[in-house]
């Protein structure tokens, strides 16, 4: 017995079979497309679920699936199974779950991405014992699960928690959602290649000119790099993406108080360099820095598996 | 029996007997006279507390105070009674409600003004029947309270749901809680009036020169008023002004996802002419534009006997 879960991000839709204790069996991968039409991406998803259910028949042990859970970015209506706005994907009202439903003859759950995501760290990751937590995944966009009393929060819509799509900076740089300066413009993979692009064009000799030639791109990794090799514009990029980091966190501690606020994405494996002037800065700017408790801020432990475990078991 | 709520502002301290069906008997106030000693603005405090006490005994039929509550601006303990952090007062760790309670022998309890007031619209005001719902007071700061389940939420450490305290402009004016660009610099009675200050400075020719000096201050309703009489430059400050409120909201929206945001302070008595255009400016940018269900933006209607209501009876 095993519960399906598909994480369908920006990049990639992944999905793997998940044991009821968070045990992840195995996984597999494939390349969302995102710019193609819903039919096929939907069409892929439901790929993915048969390759996942012909691996497991391999083994009698894992016996049969018990259910699908889909983590999708955007606002998910867990009621009706539809997308109702997904910016990355543009997705506007799409009946998902019914879809895959019809095709799998599985029960099957939909669940915001970032949702998902915090589910999983909750029940097998960095906030595993927490009360409350708030787990922000820093990749194509800025997604956010929020715990509340050991439960997922999502608003009397299925819509809440979307602080990627919080301003933090008033007629900033445009955004997906169609406002400007969102938390996520900044914050993202995305938002940090932008600003990494911006400063390289006006400082040609900086070294993340050279670190990019060899990556053979410009990477959420260029300025991090640079900037450790003592670049001091590669150094003024990581300066300001933290500086923003900081200040979207600083907003959901002086809301939430969690006991932990995890981050997660690839962007985090830059590791101490990128947590430890994190903290000191969200010290310095919190409301409750006078208080006894304070939130912990804490690095996600299980990286993309977190999506699929947490939306295999987020319905059990 | 009744119960003694006491709301303690930036301005002025009210305080009043509350049934416990949430009808407020009567209430009594003083000014705060915020630049003075704790110890001051504490006598103050005790004395309304013995007015309260004094009027109600000269009906037999309100029977004997339970209990006191107090309503005070910032991160309020309320499980050791300390108000932890004020900005508006310069409060730093001042043992409120064991003082009250030695002088008064009641049992005392300290609440957030803004929880209290958000608490008070929820029993007996506009959140009335709501699950849930975020209360947003723009008074001298932008106070906010936040029900969710019927409940109070305040985070782990009772310091949540500082979300007047959240940034909407990096980098924006400093606020009194040392970050720049707080949705309270903007938000806020006195942001209002800094905008309105600053225009004034820019268009000598305004009709808020008139104004201003016939009310002999620049105040919350300078701009409003010039605006309603087809001046443009006081049109500029109304319309930067709910700008940036809408921007905010529209945040707490993206996040919560309440049934209802009521919005409260002196600057709601514009009604319309600032209710209108908020929520136009909202329904286009709230991420959750396609749902179905969206959160009603209400104006409070307790007006400032929320904060002494919900102080009153948020322990009953």
């Amino acid at each position: 017995m095993y519960y399906i879960g598909v994480d369908i991000g920006g990049t990639n839709i992944s999905a793997g079979a998940v044991r009821k204790d968070g045990e992840l069996l195995f996984k597999k991968s494939v390349k969302t497309g995102k710019e193609r039409a819903y039919k096929e991406i939907l069409a892929d998803i439901i790929g993915i679920i048969r390759k996942v259910q012909s691996e497991a028949a391999k083994n009698p042990l894992h016996g049969g699936a018990v259910s699908i859970g889909l983590g999708c970015p955007g606002s998910c209506n867990k009621s009706t199974g539809a997308v109702e706005f997904s910016g990355n994907l543009n997705w506007h009202n799409v009946p998902l779950a019914a879809d895959v439903q019809r095709e799998t003859e599985l029960p099957v759950f939909l669940e915001n991405d970032a949702s998902a995501a915090a589910y999983g760290e909750f029940i097998a990751g960095a906030a595993k014992g927490c009360n409350s937590a708030v787990v922000i995944t820093l990749g194509t966009g800025v997604g956010s699960g929020i715990i509340i009393n050991k439960k997922l929060f999502y608003g009397e819509n299925y819509a809440g928690g979307e602080i990627g799509h919080t301003v933090i900076s008033a007629d900033g740089p445009p955004c997906t959602c169609g406002r400007k300066g969102c938390f996520e413009v900044f914050s993202s993979a995305t938002g940090l290649i932008r600003m990494t692009k911006e400063v390289m064009a006006r400082n040609p000799n900086s070294k993340m000119h050279r670190i990019a030639s060899e990556m053979r791109k410009v990477s959420a990794r260029t300025a991090f790099a640079a900037a450790k090799q003592g670049d001091k514009a590669g150094k003024s990029v990581v300066d300001e993406y933290i500086k923003y980091l900081a200040c979207g966190i600083t907003n959901v501690i002086n809301t939430f108080q969690p006991d932990c606020l995890c981050i997660g994405g690839g962007v985090c494996n830059e590791g101490d360099y990128l947590l430890v002037p994190l903290r000191e800065l969200i010290a310095r700017e919190i409301y409750s820095r006078n208080s006894v408790k304070n939130t912990e801020i804490l690095i996600c432990r299980l990286g993309n598996d977190a999506g699929i475990i947490g939306a295999a078991l987020v319905n059990d």
